[in-house]
């Protein structure tokens, strides 16, 4: 049996970050999933002026505070994509590929990229579109399977669904070497449409089309109520009151994806507001 | 007549100080009212752990780089106590003794260290007590006032009355030397009970009784409905959305003013939320 954390906190950013270390000062046993830039956009911000205390700072600077802060924590960022995350009662089971975490209480601070759907993406959600490759795999025991990989990780994916399934297409929406597999067939084409009747039945790429069974678009975060299934939304944002608490029992959210002014101290405000309300509700 | 502001900010604490900074990179004309210690419990924080970007840092040292901040953004601290916030259409008339300024909208971050009433406070309020010795004056002409002060800046307001009541007694709430004119009565006694009949007819102190037509009192910081009438509270705190947006239009507000946890991180995410909302707004 996996290991129960008290609070699992999903991004990395100043509302996951925010969040960490109040958890942590309350003594709640925390895990946190993200990854070593922190946040993207952190990185590629040229100057920030509004984040009180630090006037005139760069993106870059503004995470290397924020990495020495929690380093002399002790907490440390998991690096694992959480694919799914489904309330289970008394607690939450969160899906990595083949693994599973499970906490008592979840905060989402996922941020807001992640991007335009696909043609037909949002059509067949739930034939023959999803978001993790890995939870769905024996769904497709025999079947042509393709999956739209945004990142080195998703490669990973691939790998595993490709022992089950009879052919695995794989396109690439970035640049470099893959490691793949040999039963991985690369598509180095631009998926414009999913398309199909009942169920999904091909990709249409650019320069070509792809029979298929099932569609996996795998991207660096995906849209909170198809991470969580069940999430109450409002207008593209994760619906929450003043106490960041969601439409869901024990599950938090802060920063972005909550909703505008995406700011950083907004974040990481409402990251803080979630894990004391999390540490309230324990 | 006076200069009208876009945004008048009334507290120097995290909230009140990270929405200057932002109205101020809107390019709004600002004016911010606090004091030059910034925040009274900021400045007795031992240590703060969960500020993000500040690990294991005192307050005095945050409030350092508050001030750093503020001022290379050439934001100063308007040191001047207001009694009394009207809502006046499409502005509001924000008074402090016989000064008044003018702003299109305002940011409350004013704190929670309002203290208990006094007995009778509540009672008697609009019946004879009030918080702004100086707004009303006018109707103790020739009557006899008492000026509850609990800091330097009553004083001010204690001789100003004086000119025109025929009595006023002086009930310092702190120790140290006065700046009185001589007309006033120094009663160094401790209020025990504001009573009267339909109207406030006296004060009981410790030690004696006095008879008087009005008690003013004057303390740092008054609650917020008492400061801006018309506020819509909710157990104690100010009632806002999560958009920071009052019951009263172009009124915002931020901070512990708004509740729990009362948390610099969370007062400073909200008053940039609130100056967002007034930039938004106009």
């Amino acid at each position: 049996m996996s290991e129960r954390y008290d609070i699992a906190i999903v991004g990395s950013g100043p509302a996951g970050l925010e969040a960490a270390i109040n958890a942590k000062i309350r003594n709640k046993n925390i895990i946190i999933f993200g990854n070593k830039d922190l946040s993207s956009k952190l990185m590629k911000a040229p100057k920030i002026n509004n984040y009180l205390g630090f006037y005139n700072i760069t993106g870059i600077e503004l995470k290397k505070h924020y990495e020495e802060h929690i380093k002399s924590m002790g907490i440390e960022i998991t690096e694992e994509r959480i694919n799914a995350i489904y309330a289970m009662g008394d607690y939450f089971a969160l899906m990595v590929n083949e693994k599973t975490y499970e906490a008592k209480a979840i905060i989402l601070a996922t941020g807001v990229e992640y991007g335009k759907p696909m043609k037909g993406e949002e059509e067949f959600l739930g034939r023959g579109v999803g978001y993790c490759a890995t939870c769905d795999a024996p769904l497709y025991k025999d079947k042509i399977v393709t999956v739209v990989g945004y990142n080195k990780e998703a490669e990973e994916e691939a790998n595993y669904v490709s022992e089950l399934a009879s052919t695995l297409y794989y396109i690439p929406m970035y640049r470099g070497e893959y490691n793949l597999s040999d039963k991985v067939i690369v598509m180095e084409d631009k998926p414009l449409e999913i398309a199909g009747d009942d169920r999904v039945n091909k990709v249409v790429l650019q320069n070509s089309d792809l029979k298929t069974d099932g569609v996996f678009i795998l991207k660096d975060s995906i849209s909170p109520n198809q991470l969580v299934p069940g999430l109450e939304m409002e207008n593209e944002h994760i619906k929450v009151n003043r106490r960041m608490e969601t439409n869901i029992k024990n599950c938090y959210a802060a920063g972005d994806c909550t909703g505008k002014p995406y700011q950083y101290m907004k974040a990481a405000g409402e990251g803080q507001i979630a894990a004391l309300s999390a540490v309230e509700g324990m």
